[in-house]
């Protein structure tokens, strides 16, 4: 019996506030990162890149009309980051409640002079566990600030573009940078769903050539991620949905042109993920089919060895009964008890009787098709 | 054989009026509790809570423009309480029977002067059942009815806030109260839920290190509590979409904004509840694939031992039988009945056969990976 | 084995027609009921019940400004009567044809100066089977023509209280009454879902304690119930809704707020009806797994009881054997035919070294935890 | 082990044209039916039965005004009727490939100056398989082109109501006749529902008493058969709805009533196969339950004689042992080897000791339930 | 135990560029095809086919407005063919890209000039393994571009009939020639869907008459097969309605009536994909019935064989028992040990006895009936 399979618990328990704060009210977990805060200035020609450790008197860093901002923060755990947002850039506080509450379903939401969005970051960490963080994005006319969980991402690859001015990367602005970050945390669903199509590739083979126990958790684990991937792309594609009809002047037309590629690649996810759902579905299926065959052979292996046995070992101990043909006290003779012991051939013609009920019986399994 | 869980038998029946009463008539279940009735006066520099017998003149207590008034219901036994509200109020009948009748649905309805909606309280009771109460709402310019059918409810936040002046609680008038409370009524199922995940992260373990029959009672008992709470989650987040659409000067712009954010929330849960759903499905499917194993494993070990002994048993019975190389009464001499006995190593020359037969079954299984 | 348990078939096969007949044929089906009329004539102040034989001449019965009329037509075995509407009323043929076929589904029509329903009353018989009748209702601006294919039926209650004056029911004219008729119907549906509710609360207090057959057999009985019963309510829910969206103006504005009533309790069915079948089918597969579980309880006991006395019984065996120490006939000694029989303990030995084979498989199987 | 039941593979393939002939190419199989042309002329007053040989200059034989006309065509082996259609009644190539590749869904178009709807005609032939033809329709201002494969089929009822100018069938127009012998079709859908609805009873009744294998295939074999209605009512309820929708003046209102009546036949008959199927579905699920249950109680045959044999056989192979109390050659006494052999009682007691643990055993099942 | 059948893994693993390169980034595979380009020049009355090496000053060549052009695209491999497009044509990047990333959903978009849509080529190659090419189509007024990724292709139809000059192949411009080289495409996947129809028949057939585990494999492998090809048919009807309903002048309305048609194909195929499917599971359904019966069969064999030997053997045991008449040693008489051995017809009684018992058996599990 091989030792059971481990679900990989790493599911992120949120730490929730009090139930009955105030709507609105910011949370901050004491065990969150400390945020590391950047300062991307970029204009076509030129980019500046800086450090802050405070987001005060961030409007007067961000005024020159001919740059776009890019605000990265890194790590929630600081309150004073959130004033900063609640009364100097004059957002929302449900807006902040949503970005420190981070189990948000991806969206985007219209407000009076900025944009919100939430999407949510996944990757295959180490033993194949989905982490799933949140990215929101706050975007105004010419700064972006978004808000990461964790320091580690999957976004580098935009930096450097930003950097290395390649592509459209600098002159879209805002829009098109949230974009592309965007699009870079879409494609990552690619890959990790790539990765688990080569699991599941590898998972069948095994189903087809040594089925255990294994395969059958392993294969309901990828259906689990699956369901957990199914329930942040069905947002994802709304989201798209949503920015591709709004108004906001935000979003420039030739964003959204960008925007309907990424929102084609959120159909196509979807329709990756249903598609991989139902095969890991009939795997199953046929595990269990496997099983019910292999429990046929089994039961046949019994029932053709005990069949032909039991009857034979009968007749071997009819003749291995004692009753006898002289009383050994007072010297009587019955003939009549088991007179075939007492036949010169007796012997001989029991074994042939034996050979032939065997006979018979295997005639008649290999005619029902059980030796096959 | 473990003793049967029983599935926690909480359902309250509803006691239902006999069929065919006037639609509107007010039905009162003579087991209800009574009624205990306070009145929350609030403006946002100050707040008076009074507990009230009756609510005869309740019109003339909460005329003053510059208060807004919270009246708390708890408890519905009381023919008087309704006659009040339908004589003086002038709150249409078919609102008061459904008050009354506390089985309906979440809604949201607009009637001529006020608005009327309902909200599902779920708590987790004693032994984990689930507690299913209605609150009604009636809101009206400056005044908000709240009935409920226990003393008890998870709303006692909400109070205090109110009488602390925390927050928005005081300055949004009736619309933003009514709000504060189903979002109050609406965090209440993320804990339910919470516990639930953990219960089914627990069932999960004991599926995979010592699965019985209970881990299967116990996930059919999650999932359906799971179906109780879809059929609160879905209408609730109808109500808030019809809260968020309707024209009624009753509800402020600004709170409608807190509502949207109750909806995101009511669709979290959705999302939430449906892929609990499936991994319960999938536990069960997983349960029934582990019960097959075992059965596997079960009959591996009847056939192997059946198979390697039955042979053998068959030929020691062989050499049981009793046919005589001498008649005892006659004397005669029979050379052919079973010469075997009477050879010098015929013992040992059957048992190296049957090791023989034994070591060529093993090394059949073994191949089979049945010792696996 | 216990005798198995026969679904109850109370199919009403409907006697249809010969196919090709002309669209708007009516069809009398012989064996049906010849028709009961009743005539209430009500206004706010009085009301009169009048048998009628015949409707010849019903106009002018029913011409009083004053009055609103019922006539209500019980049993459906008369072509004069279907003449007097189709000629007298003006009725288009394709209404009567759909009275006279009792198997419509719920509907709502408008026709130039009338309005045509189709409900269907629900009832438990006798055998808790499930009756499901046709009730038509032709609506005018002051006479509500019902019929219905049997005497009995579950709307006394309506007729007590028009006759009585209770509430609406005189004031409302035929819109109000025939909404009091078609809520009254949708009402009993709720005392169906009550009894099967109920029933299934037995049902699976009996699949925790005493799993059998029958349980599996009367489950199914109810949830085809529940089937049965969904073809009604969805439909039902939509003749609602058409009423509610019509511009006829022979549906008031206050009825059509009874009718939201009505459409939510119709709402509220679905929801009940949807739960209990999954719930049903839930119970179902908990069943399945008992089976499942309880076999691998039997093979446990026969794997057990089996494996450690057939390879004891194969030791006896072995000992059962006549190989001789001595040929009886030449008197032969060999010394190595099964020299353990003639050892001073040998019977001892072999029954401690059979222990220790009962023992040692003892604690194999405890440790598998098969004895749990 | 009964014969398996072999599926009537009745399908028909149809033999299609290379793929890449010209959209709208008229492939005429050489297998089909030569055509045989009916023209019914009629009005209000008269009608007219002529059989032609060639639609040549069927335009003039149709050109008066005070008669409708109905050009009948079963059989469509003949390119020479094709062409007519094309070149002198210009009906577009499309309508002609629609009209010739007989495996269409049903559907409504409008073209220029004429209709174009297909009908799929359902029948029981021999063997109750289901047979599937295509009916096409053309309709102009005054004739109604109908095309079939084969000679026989449902609509005499229709074509004697014709000649016998019952109801509305010579008043209607090509319209209303179209709609009569759509209807038509639709109404044999009911018979054949009909015949597997009683089908199924029985079925139910054999599941119920005597299931086996059959049972099994058969219930299959009735749900393929519903699959495939499913496939040709959904599209025939979509088909009615586009004629209720259309603007088109060759449909006259009056007509559009019959139709919505037409409609209301296919949403009730989307219902009886959705119920049928959903119940066809539960009753496999209980023959797989019974089949379970069998096994349970084979088992418990094998399990009880088993475990109350074996243990006892046992005892009697120890008392079967030659274990010897004298050395036979040297004469040597061993009193330890099997006393028990030689004492006054010691069959007797062993005999009692045998019946106390068969009791213990059969106590142990029969409180296990396994009697039952 | 028949081999294992492996699946077919002849997935085509997309070489995905790496994550985060810039949206619209032309990727080139080093491993596909060199382009092979084909310029087809037609008019009413002439065509011209000429075979390019590069695409450079494409513009001059097809600017004659008499004539319509079709530049065919085989091979994806060259950097400097889509700067072509790109710098020359002005088609935007995106598209570009998603001509290269050969992985896209069926589509139609428009864009300022052009039209551009994607179609999936499948094909049953050898093995039977399903072939899934992407066929890129940008259309303009009067040049068609398409891009295949392979030489070969199921188009030579149409390449045929463009230089026949056969149907409206040259008249309709480049719409029309687009539309039928998507219908070409759509009616190939009709002849995929006919395979498949016809291994499901023979499948099933084997499946009736001998089933064993490579039905089950197969008719899994067939079902995912199905769900490949919805995942291209869904989208594929979605795009011909995005063609039908798009204001493009590019699409004549002449061509929109044979687009409708493709429409209706697609609905077709849907429909049989989806039957199909519902099939392919109950066969699958219908085989683990199978194995579950012929379960029972085995058990019914091994228990009725053990329950009627095992009793039998028991009895032989007793007999065979060696408690002794007389002590060999001191020669005391022991009456009680097993008189029945010295009885004159012990032996015949037993026989007897044994008899009966065997027939009391078969009589009980002729009842149960096991030997059906």
């Amino acid at each position: 019996m091989s030792k059971p399979i481990r679900f990989k618990h790493k599911k992120k328990r949120y730490v929730l506030p009090e139930p009955g704060t105030t709507p609105g009210f910011i949370y901050i977990d004491g065990n969150s990162l400390k945020p590391k805060i950047t300062l991307y200035s970029f204009s076509t020609e030129a980019i500046d890149v800086v450090q802050l450790t405070s987001l005060r008197d961030i409007a007067n860093k961000t005024k020159d009309k001919d740059f776009s901002y890019w605000v990265e923060i890194k790590g929630l755990n600081s309150v004073e980051l959130f004033n900063v947002f609640s009364e100097e850039l004059k957002i929302h506080k449900l807006v902040l409640e949503d970005i420190t509450r981070t189990y948000h379903r991806p969206k985007f939401e219209e407000y009076d002079g900025y944009n919100f969005a939430i999407s949510r970051m996944l990757r295959l960490g180490e033993d194949s566990a989905l982490e799933n963080q949140q990215v929101s994005f706050i975007q105004t006319k010419n700064v972006l600030y978004t808000f990461q969980e964790t320091y580690e991402d999957c976004l580098d690859a935009v930096r450097n573009r930003l950097k290395e001015g390649k592509g459209n990367i600098r002159l879209g602005g805002t829009g098109y940078l949230m974009y592309a970050l965007m699009d870079m945390i879409v494609d990552a669903y690619f890959s990790v769903l790539n990765q688990w199509s080569e699991d599941m590739d590898e998972l069948e083979d095994r189903l087809l050539s040594r089925p255990d126990k294994s395969v059958m958790y392993e294969t309901q684990l990828v259906k689990r991620n699956l369901i957990s991937m199914r329930r942040v792309v069905w947002p994802e594609r709304d989201k798209m949905n949503d920015i591709l009809r709004t108004d906001s002047d935000l979003i420039s037309e030739q964003t959204k042109m960008f925007i309907k590629d990424a929102y084609d690649h959120c159909v196509q996810l979807m329709d990756m993920v249903e598609s991989m759902k139902e095969i890991a579905s009939s795997n199953i299926d046929m595990y269990l089919s496997i099983i019910s065959n292999r429990m046929n052979e089994i039961m046949k292996v019994l029932t053709i060895i005990s069949s032909i046995f039991i009857p034979l070992t009968f007749i071997a101990g009819i003749y291995g009964m004692n009753f006898s043909k002289q009383d050994p006290v007072t010297g009587k003779i019955m003939p009549n008890n088991m007179p075939e012991l007492y036949q010169a051939h007796g012997y001989e013609y029991t074994l042939l009787v034996m050979a032939f009920i065997a006979l018979v019986q295997i005639i008649f399994f290999w005619r029902k098709g059980w030796f096959k």
